[in-house]
């Protein structure tokens, strides 16, 4: 591999963008520099209307195995760990704001701060073959970062083992335990997750971008302040071209065609 | 079915009030008028000591499809949209706020707000021929409302699936998925549905209806002050006539009997 | 059982402390007395830095059938019920704040409150045997203390459905629905808990302790704060030898040797 080799490849294709972590000697390791790479061509991706869906991928044998350890080591000053940890997850909750549905493609080991990633996506589908831990505490340093979207993803009593023990879960146990929307054997991974993001792609993507921003508000408030936005996000929906085109569609049983505006500023 | 049809029909029995969406020909919409008619209803039985529990039940074909379109169409101005979403948020909110549990009996489809009735059901059991979708994002408006309740029951990863596919799910993928209690062969549904209603009415209507308020109310609060509040509910519990009879009665090894009073008002 | 036997057994063994409830012919109930002996050798526990985990476990027949029916019946007053639940909530709240992971070892029953010392524990593994219930419905009084961990745990249509039901569910359903880790064979139970406690034993304990404090604060809080305080956790957490020895362990293929320090102060 070359230097000037990109951090993050980037592929688009009829409306999916997809992102490959491209570091595959390091197992896709998040260095500072992977999460500048990674958050700058979101940053573009977030920007860009042609693109309706992000797909997020691994080069190599691995998704990602977290953080790069031998960076953290040959920095062991506060200030850079404070850095560090700090921008990773502004990189991760950036997830939940993008406009386009994230789907994380999954196989080999998502390790860490991986394993975080993929917690923060919003759907992921893995090889049955990929396993799954949040095994910082074996090297003395608990997943606090990854314990977040874990615990919101994971019942606690198995997110708190899992974090403790540092132990692999497999693919099937992680779609039980409702951390990965489903696994495949690894053969069909890329269509499975390309029928996902395709069905994704074929929906009003101002309708999709408005619910995605209301979807993570929303689990943030009280269930009468959370009915509240969504009524006033659903009234805004309806002021759209698309949802008049989408229903006017339905009952006249024809296909819709979106504008793709997005949602006008005062909703 | 003719005009003065009423859109809820109300049914009691044994302290079981079954309440049955009654707009077959249209899927049982939630349109303003059923919105109304659900709400006063359930305005009535939350007044009425002799009902225990509540049956939640859909008129011919299906549960409820959700929202009525050609009447949200006939009405583009944002205002009748705001009133709309507004007051259907706050018919399913008050579905929690009810003293009698609420248990939705689930056949056919529960689309969009029909599955947001369900998600707010304090319990549901369906046919295992039931499906379930929040499927307003293939016309181009995002269930929002629906997302509230959904997100509540549901792991975020298969929740945000069915919000930005619009796909069914199976009774059998909804009961593992927390969205319903259970799933049931539908010549069954009745039975299963009774025999849960009756457990409940078995019980003492106070302590039901504190220890539903409680629920709600501690879901939305810290730790220690969910122990706190529930500290001092479980205190006022025990100054009740019912819990006195009901330890009695249990020590004495013979069937308690209720005295039905409600929970102390500074309680 | 003689009056001067304890409360609560103390046992230790390679930093592992085992609680064992000990009122067999009253089926462990927490009691006022129980409570207090609980809360008071957790106290202890918590302050012996040669205590890496604790396992609280039952003796006799049951973990624990929840209060003392008779004790509550024998003191009707209000202030002794107020002060009785509101010392168990402050016991049960005192699970979370220790810096030791505890493993809840459960067999027979566990209900009422003992079904909520199950959930409140960190961890849970229970004989396929065990069952577990929120029964006090069935004696006048709701389980409200209960349900704050119970809804935590579980899905909401089934922590209501127990809470409503009084009825009880097995080990397996347990497991499925996230109250407890998992369910295991009568006769393996000590050999699994013991090995999950070891596998715990072999991380670094400043760094288990400031995990588990870190986990149960984010868990209250928005996604974004929660990810600044594990980000400030973790550039901590990389200030300690541990750490340091842990990846450097990692990179050199060698066993790490843990220093046992507590987390400085400042972090």
């Amino acid at each position: 591999m070359i230097e000037s080799e990109p951090f993050v490849l980037r592929s688009d294709k009829d409306g999916i963008a997809t992102l490959t972590l491209n570091r595959p000697a390091q197992y896709n390791a998040l260095s500072m520099a992977m999460i500048e790479a990674l958050g700058s061509t979101l940053g573009q991706v977030a920007e860009d209307p042609s693109v309706r869906v992000i797909v997020l991928a691994g080069a190599g044998k691995a998704f990602s195995a977290g953080h790069d350890l031998k960076e953290m080591r040959a920095h062991p000053e506060k200030a850079f760990q404070q850095t560090l940890f700090s921008r990773c997850g502004k990189l991760m909750n950036s997830l939940l704001t993008l406009p386009q549905p994230v789907i994380a493609r999954v196989h080999g080991i998502a390790t860490a701060a991986g394993c975080q990633l993929v917690a923060m996506c919003d759907l992921a589908i893995a090889a049955d073959t990929a396993r799954f831990a949040v095994s910082g505490i074996n090297l003395g340093l608990f997943c606090s970062s990854p314990s977040v979207a874990l615990s919101r993803n994971v019942g606690r009593k198995r997110a708190f083992e899992m974090l403790v023990s540092g132990d692999f879960v497999s693919a099937q146990e992680a779609a039980q335990l409702g951390l990965i929307n489903r696994s495949i054997a690894p053969e069909q991974l890329d269509d499975a997750v390309m029928h996902l993001a395709r069905n994704i792609c074929s929906k009003s993507p101002s309708a999709i971008a408005a619910g995605k921003r209301l979807f993570y508000r929303q689990l943030e408030m009280g269930i009468e302040a959370a009915h509240q936005l969504a009524a006033e996000t659903m009234a805004c929906n309806m002021m759209t071209a698309d949802a008049g085109e989408g229903i006017d569609a339905f009952i006249e049983k024809r296909p819709p065609v979106w504008s793709s505006r997005r949602m006008p500023q005062q909703c």
